[in-house]
């Protein structure tokens, strides 16, 4: 990386396609020489060379070296500072053959370039201000993206600098209160309550923005992981016949004998672009069989990897008031948050009782009919508001390590300036957090980055040719 | 490949680069509704749609469908007839991404175009008469050439069409014979003898150059496989030295104790693009020793499997006749030509006697010391007379066995019209057979094609995207 700074007067290039024999592959030049290189290498349809290559336009012609033609290609001239790195770049579409593009890589190096490092086209957009930093990552992680929500993240940070406008915003809040401190400062004696109201308000605003931030790395888990429920309850209450109706497909062996699941049969169903896991597990009753007891144990550890439990059981039941209250006694002894369990009275086709209320001790229920199909919509909806809709869509989910170990950075220093001053520490000994506050936030735009470590890091995960 | 006649109306599309993830991909667009497509589903950088698109020129916008962008892209539009396939086509330069190129291919499919064969850019191509059936075989040479040996013969036939021209000047010779034929015909009275002798030259001439071209096709095998040279002769007669020396490495264990090398120690050497590969084998004597004995075995094995043959010896043993007797008694038993088999008279250094003469018994005799470096240019130069240079050079180098099998069944044809007209056969029996002739070589070039089998089996070889 410290190379990086010192080749910066080099030209560089390198196969920007992906490495291996296809139809077109793509070699770039970037830097001072490009054009000189060109020029040496590269001679028209007519086999005469080429004067002035003007920007922009398709080039038919030969990469031709001493006589010898190694190539009919299309050449490009991306004029600078209008180009990808902000250096006069050349773009060579050749044929996708091993020995051709190495071939043509060597011609350039022998003309004068330097086979580039990984990232070393993007550090240079950088360094000329084409991207910032938060732009070179969402970059790298376009081009690693899998999946729907990633891609839209990486697409919207790139183009539209979410992230970047969202980070400046909170900037220039903490620079608002760092200003407002300095008047401060000179005018001890005005309407001191006044101003600390102001700045109590902005503080606490600038902690609730980077906490959100902060939070939404943590979704990360869920996109990559997707959700996981598990479906529990006595058995022969219909656990099986649910899933199956869950995921659309007849996974689960269905029977009318208690204790037919015994192993954890695994379901997916993609609601939304999320994937929600379900393990229909072995019913939980007291038996001696040794095998449904160790299907029993497993339900159990089961529970404990979930994130939402559905807990089934027959509508019957609800008139044992008994029951109910074992169920729930069961259910407090699960370290699951109450509004991530689910309870599901089933059967309503054949047992309809009375029964209006939407919560047993504030625990949410639906009623169903898993064999008729009946309320497996109100069971979906649940789901759906599981997911962290808004999050997405509003294209604010923190998905670099980097920027959450940079957002905590930030807030710390917040939440030390809020408690010093809240204690009347005087400004003069505490706005220097602010100032760290800001420091750490730059760091994400890349904006007066100096830390060579982070830039080594960032720019040596991309691709050679990027 | 039916269905690429049933499918030339439609619209097709596929990545172009190599699969996998990198800086960049392309993707192809050709057929009619490539410039409808395109409008639906590419933005420009202002996000307004695009009204008129210039061909040859950079555009840059975004994959955007619906409101949702999918990827900061360059898109070119080549205009019909002057596109690869000759139909109007579009490439848009895309992030490297599998799910970003995934996403737009499906877009465009969704928007009219059908998924590409592999193969089915080039044999549209083909069709349009952009390129010839030997031309599409070189594109799919060229993208597969591992050396620099292929890649010249495929780029000389594309580019220059080569193998085409040469092709094409055998077939207007047949055709003069054929318009000769029918003047004969016509005039049978005239001058018979001075038309015979006319037509006799002109197949001969036929038959001559055709066999030049089969030929050439047993140099692939050199070209893939290098030459095979065994280092033979009887012990300590300096065979690991020599070998050391024309591999300028170290690989051989050289001692003065006789019988120091068992195991067959390969080397190689490349001369002008060619590989040599040299085996120090076992000194040859008769032995008591086991282990030595399984090293002569080898070495006799190796022979056989060689093109060429070194016979090292001590220049000493030029002196006794009776040793050099029993030496071209030797050579006579292994069945390799006289003009692979090499003399080495070894230890000039030492040893120097008078012996003037160039060959013995029709063998070449080169006088050395492998010690001393002495005479090794005149080792090289043996070997690099033994590279069919010419052909290379000119680059009328047969590689495709279907060219190969067509040139055959051409000279059978022109091999039973001599045989027929020598015979004196009148001339409307055996006509047809130049007309076969001609039809087998136009295979090649691919003019008036309309082998199914033919065109399937060139263009199912290409990858995907060309």
């Amino acid at each position: 990386m410290d190379n990086f700074y010192l080749r910066i007067n080099k030209t560089i290039t390198a196969i920007s396609t992906p490495l291996g024999i296809g139809a077109i592959s793509i070699i770039r030049i970037s830097g001072n020489k490009s054009i000189k290189i060109i020029k040496n290498i590269f001679i028209k349809k007519n086999k005469k060379k080429i004067k002035k290559i003007n920007p922009n336009i398709v080039n038919y012609g030969f990469i031709n070296y001493k006589n010898e033609i190694i190539d009919q290609v299309i050449i490009i001239f991306f004029k600078k500072p209008k180009s990808y790195t902000g250096e006069n770049l050349i773009e060579i579409y050749c044929h996708g053959s091993i020995y051709i593009q190495k071939k043509i890589i060597n011609l350039i190096i022998k003309n004068g370039a330097n086979l580039a490092k990984n990232g070393e086209f993007s550090f240079r957009a950088f360094l000329n201000k084409k991207i910032n930093l938060l732009q070179a990552e969402s970059i790298l992680d376009l081009i690693n993206s899998k999946n729907k929500i990633y891609h839209k993240i990486a697409i919207n940070n790139l183009i539209n600098s979410k992230i970047s406008n969202i980070i400046l915003k909170i900037q220039n809040v903490i620079l608002d209160i760092l200003s407002f401190i300095e008047i401060k400062l000179d005018f001890l004696e005005e309407n001191i309550n006044i101003k600390n109201k102001y700045i109590l308000n902005k503080i606490k605003y600038v902690e609730k923005k980077l906490k959100i931030l902060i939070k939404s790395f943590k979704i990360n888990k869920f996109i990559n992981n997707g959700f996981f429920v598990s479906i529990i309850g006595p058995v022969n209450s219909g656990k099986s016949t649910l899933m199956n109706v869950l995921i659309n497909e007849n996974k689960s062996i269905v029977t009318n004998i208690p204790g037919t699941t015994r192993d954890i049969v695994e379901g997916k169903k993609i609601i939304n672009n999320f994937k929600f896991y379900f393990f229909d597990t072995a019913g939980l009753r007291k038996t001696k069989s040794y095998i449904e007891n160790i299907g029993i144990k497993k339900t159990l550890k089961k529970i404990l990897e979930s994130n939402i439990i559905f807990y089934v059981f027959d509508i019957l039941l609800l008139k044992k008031k008994k029951y109910i209250y074992k169920i729930i006694k069961f259910l407090k002894k699960i370290k699951i948050k109450k509004k991530n369990i689910l309870l599901i009275a089933n059967k309503i086709d054949i047992n309809n009782i009375n029964f209006k209320k939407k919560k047993i001790n504030n625990y949410n229920i639906i009623f169903i009919s898993a064999k008729k199909k009946i309320g497996i919509n109100n069971i979906l909806n649940y789901l759906n508001k599981k997911i962290p809709n808004k999050i997405i869509k509003k294209n604010i989910l923190i998905n670099n390590i980097r920027h959450f170990e940079e957002l905590k950075k930030s807030l710390k220093y917040i939440k030390k300036f809020k408690k010093n001053f809240l204690n009347k520490v005087p400004f003069e000994f505490i706005y220097i957090d602010l100032k760290y506050s800001i420091k750490y936030l730059n760091n994400i735009n890349g904006n007066n980055i100096n830390n060579n470590d982070i830039l080594n890091n960032i720019f040596s995960k991309f691709c050679i040719g990027k």
